[in-house]
């Protein structure tokens, strides 16, 4: 068996999950809590850190460790100030923090900013090493799509991240479908890409133009007349949002869209594979490990892996 | 002082509205009370309506009484089912629910449904009587907005509605800030549409196309880039999806936009008057006491007065 060289962690706001890397970047190990970032008390993150490391701890010199996600948001254990487009995963280094950790030093990954002037800024954190992990060093240019409570469409070119674009779909339809009147004819249940309200929806999503505001709301009044059942309605809210966000990343695209590269999720994957493909865009599913390769070609960057 | 001829009730979801109008429609009284549908007990709505009665009631023969509002949804006290459009003030007298209720009898106003197929149908209900009282009679055409928690944009031609779209604006606004990720970065406070921060979120719906999801989000960047203050967030979010709202309106209207007339509260129909000025739609604003007179006009054209 290869010998572990690295300690990979994404560190989110409700999970963390880690894995244990050889040299190659191959995966020998992994575990996962639900410790997120939003449930570690003040002062608590270094020992839910070396709680997770334990199992991995051996006499010899302590494994470098690298962490990406919200840890290195202002709400995580030290913020890593964003790095800024075009960047490239070798580019990440100069922006990374790094926190003492008894035996270990934690290496932060930054998020990356998009800030071109003229319009408004755009972040990500932890999407980048994802998306450094699909490109998995290859200099090719591609679209990832990242599905989410913030779905990011991120252009890569050349092996760079040179701009990407937030679309708070999933929030959306969480704060919607739970607080909202149209919650009220929806029962519990789960969106189902394969239902024909999901493929209505996502029709109405992608003809909507700018009116949003009123599909929402046709939402309801397929309800009030029979057309919508309480079973089908999130299907049907979830398509049209999504539908919304491919139209929204269509407009800003440059001529024909090129075929993209889903991240995320399988649920999630599913249903945005359903919903482009309505769109005409074709799209392939990437590796569901991309975030330890992305990890690992980082620290790999950053010269922390064989010193 | 003229006799009393009409009682007219506003009977909504979280409040109940009523006047007493004498044989031309001109208001004698006013009553207004907190007891909204939702906040009558099942059988409760004969004593709430017997109480606001009480005042008015005289020796002589029991006043006739009119409602307009959610009284007459699924939820209220006695469904009165949607007229089609198009639909004037006359046509609603076929669509009337009553409930006996002691000494009177309530008329119950319909909600109107607009429902040309090839599309989902729309629904309103208690803002057909305020348009009908903006109208006061003229068979004139007429776009008239009435902006609130589902707003309004609805269409009048020679004194019939003909057609009309619901946003959710308000609504969309107040789950998002209270629920969502964007309110984190917002203070408690008022929106205030003389603000800059209005103006840039009206120009950045005006302008956002298809692209609402995306824009949503950059309320928050702007907000990690303290280029969007917590004292001015909401004041953004509110011009955001106003000036979204007036985009999907006008990319639905036939060649230029008319004037519109704006119905409701002063402060929502300020900001909205501001918005409509930025989007180059000038904007009148229709008296106040527009509920009333829709409800008279209503009670007239159904025979409930001077029998």
């Amino acid at each position: 068996m290869a010998s572990a060289a690295l300690i990979a962690l994404d560190w989110g706001t409700t999970s963390l999950r880690a894995w244990l890397l050889d040299e190659a970047g191959q995966v020998l190990d992994r575990q996962q809590s639900r410790e997120g970032i939003l449930s570690v008390p003040a002062g608590g993150f270094i020992a839910v850190f070396e709680a997770i490391l334990s199992p991995w701890r051996t006499n010899s010199d302590p494994l470098p460790a690298i962490a990406c996600g919200m840890v290195g948001s202002r709400q995580g254990w030290r913020e890593a100030p964003y790095a800024p487009c075009p960047c490239a995963a070798v580019d990440l280094q100069h922006k990374l923090a790094r926190v003492a950790a008894g035996a270990s030093d934690l290496v932060i990954v930054p998020g990356v900013a998009f800030d071109p002037g003229g319009q408004p800024p755009d972040v990500m954190r932890g999407e980048e090493t994802q998306v450094f992990g699909a490109l998995a060093g290859s200099e090719s240019s591609a679209t990832f799509v990242l599905p989410g409570t913030h779905s990011k469409w991120v252009t890569a070119e050349q092996g760079r991240i040179t701009r990407f674009a937030t679309y708070m779909t999933g929030e959306v339809f969480d704060v919607l479908r739970r607080h909202s009147i149209l919650g009220r004819t929806m029962s519990d249940g789960v969106v189902r890409p394969d239902n024909a309200s999901f493929i209505d929806g996502v029709e109405a999503g992608l003809n909507g133009g700018s009116g949003l505001l009123h599909r929402l709301f046709e939402v309801r009044s397929l309800a009030l007349f029979d057309r919508l059942s309480a079973l089908d309605g999130q299907s049907y809210l979830s398509g049209l949002l999504i539908g919304s966000e491919i139209a929204g990343a269509r407009e800003t695209a440059t001529g024909d869209h090129p075929p993209v590269t889903l991240i995320g999720a399988p649920d999630l994957v599913a249903a945005y594979r359903t919903a482009l493909h309505i769109a005409g865009i074709a799209a392939e599913v990437a590796d569901l490990e991309v975030t330890p390769q992305g990890l690992w070609r980082i620290a790999v960057a950053a010269g922390m892996i064989g010193r």
